[in-house]
């Protein structure tokens, strides 16, 4: 019989699992925990006209698909080691395939983790990720470990993938150079993993999670799971692109999804570690707050006087 | 802030989960493997329109979403302990949520498996499970593992799902005992789990496939990842209902998928020792064949005589 599309789409997916005891092609595939490791897992669907447009380009689509993913990883600690991919497409388009699996395997490659297993089948197009890392018994970074006085911090640029949304979409105009470090954000993120790896070798946060959904909102879901306030402090936020307009890029900055940041809590007394860190891992830190005790979840910004300013935290809801 | 539909919905599937270090509501779950123990991964994806009508009882889809990936788990002999669901949904119907939530809890309690994370978001309806399991390191039941002069075997009653959607579709008329037989496999299959663990842990079967896709179709992926040939042996294949189209009922056996029946190899002298665990945990197996050396993939259907009958052997293709 001559290969069937289902075949063909397979065959662009297999390629080598040198860290699987056996990889794609049978009812499971087989993998070896490594003793002393807790296994962390996520999965995230992303779904054509929600998550991404349906003509994204495939490349930068497979890239994301994965960077999602690790950045999960990232935010529990936990190195990348192994992934599955499931799949529905409207039609066997061997060119959209193959791209996107370019980008998923350059993004793979990078961050050292194996394709292990998949389902391709026809339908709307949607795509479901699950990746597997592994982090030292007990030394994950978890949500609900922040700690009174710990202070609050983010790394990079959160905002910029939400402003280069806002300029595809014509609600802004970014000049060129600023519109393609935003668009390169928003569709090529960079998973936070050696942050994250960094974070917990040196057992230098107490809680940590990548910023999906908006930073304030993200932010929100530690001070739940611990039980505590925190105080932001508006005027150590990351600075801003001087080029975009003030309110918008502010806006995007505190409620825009989509950048992958790390948000982490950490004991005062590790500052100058962390400086030191962000200089050898080549990324900004940004301690922009600390965190207190009170009603659990409830966030006050405060300008430069220690005045309250107004906030919407609300992040990205999917059926909002 | 009120619960909105994206809290409500995770609130559904949020359950304890003791098999799990941590389960739902961080970046990730955390999982404890068994030292000694390999670890057996799968996704599936089930597409409404494609794998299931949408108008499906959800309360039986939730149980079929869950037991066709723990189909997967028995077919290599693994042990199932942890799932996670990625959903997208066209409404956060809370109705059907509820009722899709009660099918998937009942299979995951009666196989007693934690769902430990997932990820719900708005979109055509689309079902993706992860499962995993465990199994002593070096044990699975491979497809590859077959040997010249195995045994073939198959579980239970391959084809009574194929021919439980003829009914539903009005290609054919059961009579209403039977029909409900059928249906029942289709809609709320039994995934093989006791056996795939029996079959491990006694050593008794050198490789195995579930049969998602069709009896032959899918003993071909063991004859081409063996290496092997086989002949089946056409009057020792399991005793069609007699109340059925002869020919429909055949058909349905040896090409219908979703029984999520076993097939495996073994070797000849553990035929007794097979028959008395079909007693042990009710479940007829039918010695229906045997491995031969030959063109790798190649399969001959043989009479009483031994005479070769034509064969279609074309499984589910969700391309073709």
């Amino acid at each position: 019989m001559p290969p069937s599309e289902f075949d063909l789409i397979a065959r662009y997916f297999a390629r080598p699992t040198p860290q699987a005891v056996l990889g794609p092609g049978d009812d499971c595939a087989l993998l070896a925990p490594s003793p002393g490791m807790a296994l962390a897992i996520t999965t995230d669907m992303l779904v054509a006209g929600v998550h991404f447009l349906p003509d994204t380009d495939p490349q930068q689509l497979g890239w994301k698909t994965l960077a999602v993913n690790l950045s999960d990883l990232a935010a529990m600690g936990a190195k990348p080691r192994w992934v599955l991919l499931a799949g529905s497409l409207p039609e066997a388009n061997e060119a959209w395939i193959a791209a996107f699996a370019d980008g998923l395997f350059a993004c793979a490659k990078r961050y050292g983790v194996d394709l292990v297993g998949g389902d391709t089948t026809r339908g709307p197009l949607n795509l479901c990720l699950t990746a597997l890392g592994e982090v030292p018994t007990g030394r994950a970074l978890r949500r609900d470990g922040a700690q009174v006085g710990d202070d609050l911090w983010v790394s990079g640029q959160p905002g910029l993938a939400a402003l280069g949304l806002a300029h595809l979409q014509g609600k802004t105009q970014l000049p060129a150079m600023l519109a393609g470090r935003c668009i390169a954000a928003l569709q090529q993120p960079v998973p936070r993993v050696e942050l994250g790896l960094a974070l917990q070798s040196k057992a230098l946060a107490h809680a940590a999670i990548d910023v999906s959904d908006g930073l304030l909102g993200d932010l929100g879901h530690i001070l739940e799971r611990s039980g505590l306030a925190a105080e932001v402090f508006a005027n150590q936020l990351p600075s801003l692109p001087p080029e975009a307009d003030p309110a918008l890029a502010r806006q995007c900055q505190l409620s825009g999804g989509d950048d992958y940041e790390l948000v982490f809590t950490a004991a005062a007394k590790n500052r100058l570690e962390l400086i030191e860190l962000a200089a050898q891992i080549d990324l900004p830190l940004w301690r922009f707050g600390r965190m207190i005790a009170g009603t659990a979840g409830a966030l006050t910004l405060l300008d430069e006087n220690g005045q309250p300013l107004p906030i919407n935290r609300t992040g990205f809801d999917h059926f909002d």
